[in-house]
């Protein structure tokens, strides 16, 4: 509807049964804000004080290998732990229980200079291999019933090491943002027998507005719903449940739009995009999930420059996520870019 | 239980129905990520390049009045606009609505360099009384039915300007935080035809673990399920639905609460300590609300220090809220500070 391009209105996101409020004319407001350091730091390949540099001591005294290929350890500072004694507790309104799980931390490369879209799509088939590895692993163990795999990248994003790496917390219960769209996808699936965001996909294909980039297996777009400035998704063209049903083509076409994505990102602000990923996939709760389609989404901060950011506060936690370009805006900012990185031209 | 003050767990929010993780042990990790700057900035009273300040030129052209006490008008980039039309789009899986609504901003003193927890008692109770006045007149509009107040204190929390102001963004639909309450509230009310927030207080006031700060009328207190490090919650003794309920002694209860409250905050790192604080209270969607106890919520970001916050990023955005101090060491904390401001002792 062009009414909605000027007008302010709420988004319906189809995944998670929660509304965004966009204010497309809000662009125009001055940022009188805070801004942001916007570092064009150079890195060495390897870093003797980094942590995740391979051959180097952890803070908990362990000495990492001499990787090559991607690394994966249990975090030395892990948030969840295992064999926690599964206690619930119940005092008139006050309700608590025990959690436990794993915490890994994912290496994706040995050189401490790299970034995703830096790395040879090669080199992103194997982290994604090692993905798949630790999703079955930790999947078949009894008290895992779910794996979030995920990436803070910059600082700004909470991220306290620049070496190229991501995260897994493996837990026994089902978190929240997961459920909310288990929920859904099952709902979906129990009506129409067919996938709900593989419907949302065909129906985006249909209308190319905010798909920006494609390749036989994947599909990059601005979801309608999108919550943060640039916020993107990934997602197969086929159905599948979790990174374990990808064969070796799928991995090569996922990492393609993978170092694509991460590419135009970095060439919207020219500086190294700050972003927060996550894989959402079905539970490893020992039931079939025909009604899950895995995606990943790229929650990314920046709004209107490397140094101006987008922030979710006041009104954004007391009340609902508010972002004020629209969808359509940020997909055709990515449709133009290049998919070579500015530093490499 | 004594257990979960060193393990994993997870807490129930009884207000929304969500849950959060409990890492007490994490604490320990080493920082070393990013450091905000921590600024002793000294301001002056009247700050003519400041388009809050009374006398001042807005952005927008209009000019500030020469205010002494509270001074409210719409904001020059509202986000939320009135006499949008009604428009409703679907088509397939997406789904839109327009919104309408009003943006104000509401200076809290004509007094640039001041904060709340220097402002008097009197100018605080002056601040609640035009939040009263501006409740009751959006309310009484036939377009809204929801009124968000809120304060974003500090540049690390999107605030742009530090002049001592809130915002108020009135609605036509209920925002998403809100109708969560809106649900348990009255659950619990069809049920017990009782305030849930009112027995939870009746515990609380038992147990006394994560009380604060108490007077006649009002309560401070760490909920049991605090997601932010140092997050707080202010609630009248006695249910009243919204400001407007409030008499003149509660009000002055109220004022000397908040400011107790944003004193003791600043004296955690003696800094000007930031946050994100709103007011939940009754929608004015023009039915009566016996189920609902208003209550005024602060999320205050920093964890460790006046430069280290907590990042809710990566695992957080994609899985479940998580938190490294329990609410009662939270509460131990801010029940050993002194009501004496820092800056002048
Ligand atoms: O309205 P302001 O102060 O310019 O903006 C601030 O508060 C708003 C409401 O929470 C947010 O949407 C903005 O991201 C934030 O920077
Ligand atoms: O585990 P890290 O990288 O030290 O920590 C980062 O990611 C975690 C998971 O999203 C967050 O809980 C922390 O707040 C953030 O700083």
């Amino acid at each position: 509807d062009p009414e909605f391009n000027d007008n302010p209105h709420r988004r319906l996101n189809i995944l998670t049964g929660e509304w965004v409020l966009v204010s497309p004319h809000r662009t125009k407001r001055p940022w009188q804000g805070k801004t942001e350091k916007s570092e064009v730091e150079q890195r060495p390949q390897y870093d003797p004080s980094c942590y995740l540099c391979p051959g180097n001591e952890r803070m908990g005294g362990s000495v990492n290998p001499d990787y090559s290929t991607p690394f994966s350890f249990t975090n030395d500072f892990s948030a969840l732990l295992q064999n926690v004694e599964d206690v619930k507790f119940s005092d008139g309104l006050l309700k608590a229980e025990s959690e436990s799980g794993i915490c890994k931390v994912v290496c994706f490369s040995p050189n401490h200079s790299l970034t995703l879209p830096l790395m040879t799509v090669g080199a992103i088939v194997d982290v994604i291999t090692l993905w798949q590895k630790e999703y079955r692993e930790l999947g078949a163990m009894k008290s895992i019933n779910h794996i979030q795999i995920f990436e803070n990248k910059g600082d700004i994003m909470g991220c306290s090491n620049p070496h190229p790496h991501g995260q897994i917390w493996a837990q026994r219960t089902i978190p929240q943002e997961v459920q909310k769209k288990d929920m859904r996808f099952k709902a979906y699936w129990d009506k129409n027998h067919r996938s709900l965001l593989g419907d949302y996909l065909v129906q985006e294909l249909e209308s190319r507005e905010r798909i920006f980039l494609e390749n036989e297996h994947f599909v990059a777009l601005v979801p309608y719903w999108a919550v943060w400035p640039y916020e993107t998704l990934i997602v197969p063209k086929r159905k599948r449940a979790h990174l374990g049903e990808l064969n070796e083509d799928e991995k090569q076409a996922y990492a393609e739009i993978i170092k694509k994505l991460t590419t135009r990102y970095d060439n919207i602000f020219e500086t190294s995009f700050p972003y927060s990923a996550g894989i959402h996939q079905a539970p490893t709760n020992g039931k079939k999930h025909p009604e899950w389609h895995f995606h990943m989404s790229f929650y990314p901060p920046l709004l209107r420059s490397a140094t101006v950011k987008k922030f979710m506060v006041g009104y954004e936690m007391f009340a609902n996520p508010q972002r004020d370009i629209t969808a359509e805006q940020a997909a055709d900012t990515l449709k133009g870019l290049s998919d070579v990185h500015y530093t490499l031209r």
